[in-house]
């Protein structure tokens, strides 16, 4: 059936094509069916929401990422057809009942998820049921390879091309502001794709828009890697490994996280950038993804197996994650915390020690130092202040301001502090409330909110003591920290005498 | 946050609130977020949709079921307030995880689904979950209760109320419009709830309609039964069991069916409309829900002992599913076989043969009649007309023309017969491919579209003689339907020598 295109600038999850009743009945679809849109310079599978008003008989409603993909403007003609469900609902099934998929069904699966022709429905039982019957060494393998084949790619004819990934769940995390120009300065090419928080404070997307806008396509990645060496840009906005993007939309409504998936999607982000040595830090300890050490060590191998399937050199380290990294949470606050470090201003040993051992593992893969002296050879470098002057070009490539210290950042205006109710140590910071605090101070989509941790495990407090600052762009979301605050107090502040047998 | 409702006439799966982008990110949302949203004289929460051009800056768009619900015109002000995961959110990850709900537990989370709390992705996750996991007796009893609890329900003061039930997959299984008036016509009550055609080629619902209306309320359905004994409404317009509809919404899209939701399901639409015997008719065979007997004897088990726990006696009968019950697939084409049988016409046999043992077992379990004569007390009202009677006395009652007779149906005009490829005998008839011909002619949603079927298995044929009649209410679904059943041969006809060994 022929319709004449209305376009809705309207972001809507799964249907993409709205069709007045009239036109639903005479096509024989209803709401939820999938429909051929054809335009004139392509055409894509949707699903239909019907409404009785907003589109005339002679029209079909497309949401304008929709209408963007196949070439079509207001008012073109259009061509509907209705369509079945593709095969790979079917290997969606196949996964439900605890069957193994061939390369490809795999392929095919997750073409069609990079294309979105799979419903939110069935994302949801692919993600639910890989959760509970996981994926073969081969389907993690397939789907790795899948999602690099269904997205760009960069290709590098240097090598080695270096990268590093942080398994999430640490607040704090801004480890990546500093590696990557270490990395760099020594002369390693490290185009390094990031992510947005999603359940967390600010990810390493949200920390670097601080300073540089994060959104490329691959090509301008490639560019500003081969003029600069590095870049630190946001995955999402580009099209690497899009069925990724897909399957994280599925996963977060229910906080699932499957292993096979998780390492599928690590790997085909580093594949699709041409790196071939690759670190991967996997923090360990309550409130991360993971939550022991044995877990953190099966995760481990099964990332070196996949690696060496798809010729990937890949180390990992099992790192302490049971509280934050630095004192900085927020993208702000972070991004001046990763500054004043590289300026070599007094920051916290936490984050000077992991980001120099995790350089230093990438020097010896590179062979850019000999063994047991990459990490010192990453300390040597932060301490010349070449990883700054790197910072600073991979800022200026971006198309931010490369004059930028430390103290040009600016933090919210409203701040409050929470102090100690009693006296004692400090035996506990808990990553997962001091994640709901800076999400309720507006972190991460306020950048200048977050807060800064004052006093962290086996420090000595006396009542009153400050123990975090609390930043936010405006006033009433700072209520809402300190609400939160109060509600799960971040830290544990106990007496030296834990207790006493018999009890008082 | 408080904004102008702008109400827009969408059915939007998902999202029900549209926000501009600043509004959003004032609020700290994001596109698949929930809210709440409350008005004056209520309030629900919602999944949030982003738009930078439908909505203003101090509006929020609400689509119309939703602004219905909470009682919001255009115009209202009313409060959005974001919200976290509801704890159902974690009772579906309960299930993923393999553990069991306890009952608060389980009737949190339905309580949340038939208030369309659970997003598609969480309830797609639920059914999956369930899929693979199963539930327990306890839970399918709690979810049973819930399913009532959390909906309307008809209350009789009389005694017994019957109801029957067919597990789908049987195309042209228009019986219920036979036992109803059968079992109506020996005094018994039978407030009827059915559903329509979701995969399939006629609901009794769809086939009802074609004679009178089918939407009713609760209160509506409890009159019509007072007043003439029984009723054939769709249950989806009712508000009984909401739950259940959700939950098939979910269902759908991957054709998941778990045993364990099917019981809650069928059980909890018949408690809430009072009945307290039930007989459930299983059809086993090729293309049905049940494959095997073995299999359909274990679903019986079940149905009695969930049906024991509520106080409700169930006797179940396994019945041969694999070709379909009489000869005509469609709506309106069901509905004229339905009428010609209660009018004591010639009709296949089988469709009376079916229909006399499920009202025998009815009235034997309601003491109408004493053991073993309840198919033959069928027979015999079926013979003296009373039934006939009976189901135009419903007729009218739902506001149909009670004079109608078989006669008066109309059936699509555009025709075409298939014809026998060669001579020989047929062997089968294929259920999904019967399905997916009356579905390309334009059924369900075309009344008059639809099939007869001329012969059956064990029937011979001459090459040439007519199969299958197709009718159809638009000429190009005509053809539609041609086609399918020429790439998927309905009827298998083969020599009566099926093989020849060795082969030729």
């Amino acid at each position: 059936m022929e319709l004449k295109s209305r376009i809705l600038d309207l972001k809507i999850d799964g249907e993409k094509a709205i069709l007045s009743d009239e036109v639903a009945r005479s096509l024989g679809v209803c709401h939820g069916n999938r429909v051929r849109v054809s335009g004139k310079t392509g055409s894509a599978t949707t699903f239909i929401a019907l409404t009785s008003e907003i589109v005339g008989d002679d029209e079909v409603g497309l949401v304008s990422d929709f209408s963007d993909k196949i070439g079509v403007v207001e008012g073109d003609l259009v061509e509907l057809t209705p369509t079945g469900r593709p095969n790979s609902a079917n290997y969606v099934r196949k996964k439900i009942y605890g069957e193994f998929l061939s390369r490809e069904e795999m392929f095919e699966l997750i073409k069609d998820i990079a294309n979105r022709n799979l419903s939110n429905y069935e994302l949801s039982a692919l993600v639910t049921a890989v959760s509970i019957r996981d994926m073969s060494m081969d389907e993690v393998q397939w789907m790795t390879e899948a999602m690099v084949e269904y997205g760009d790619s960069l290709e590098f004819t240097e090598y080695p091309i270096v990268d590093k990934h942080s398994i999430g769940g640490v607040p704090g995390n801004k480890i990546t502001l500093l590696i990557v120009p270490i990395v760099a300065a020594a002369g390693l090419y490290i185009p390094k794709t990031s992510s947005r928080a999603i359940t967390g404070a600010a990810g390493t997307a949200d920390i670097m828009e601080v300073l540089a806008p994060v959104k490329f396509t691959a090509e301008e990645i490639y560019q500003i890697t081969k003029q600069v060496g590095a870049a630190i840009v946001w995955g999402g906005a580009t099209h690497i490994a899009p069925a990724d993007d897909e399957i994280i939309r599925a996963e977060y409504p229910l906080a699932l996280d499957p292993v096979s998936i998780l390492i599928a999607s690590v790997l085909a982000k580093k594949i699709a950038v041409g790196a071939d040595k690759v670190v991967i830090d996997i923090p360990v300890g309550d409130g991360t993804k993971i939550e022991d050490r044995k877990e953190g060590s099966k995760l481990a191998r099964d990332f070196i197996e996949i690696g060496e399937r798809l010729d990937m050199e890949i180390e990992c380290a099992i790192t302490y994650g049971g509280s934050p990294i630095g004192r900085a949470v927020g993208p702000a606050l972070e991004a001046r915390e990763a500054l004043k470090a590289l300026e070599g201003k007094e920051t916290p040993k936490s984050l000077i020690e992991k980001s120099c051992s995790l350089s230093g593992m990438l020097f010896e893969m590179a062979g850019t130092s000999s063994k047991d002296e990459g990490t010192e050879k990453a300390r040597e470098l932060l301490k010349n202040g070449k990883p700054l002057e790197k910072f600073k070009e991979i800022i200026e490539a971006q198309g931010g301001n490369p004059d930028i210290t430390s103290e040009d950042i600016e933090i919210g205006q409203h701040k409050e502090t929470l102090t100690a109710p009693s006296e004692g140590y400090v035996t506990s910071v808990n990553n997962k409330s001091i994640v709901n605090i800076a999400r309720a101070l507006g972190s991460p989509s306020d950048k200048k909110a977050g807060l800064e941790i004052c006093k962290k495990g086996g420090d000595e407090v006396c009542k009153g003591d400050p123990l975090i600052h609390m930043y936010a762009e405006e006033k009433w979301k700072l209520k809402e920290g300190m609400k939160e605050a109060k509600k799960h107090f971040p830290l544990r502040v106990e007496g030296i005498v834990l207790e006493r047998i018999p009890e008082l």
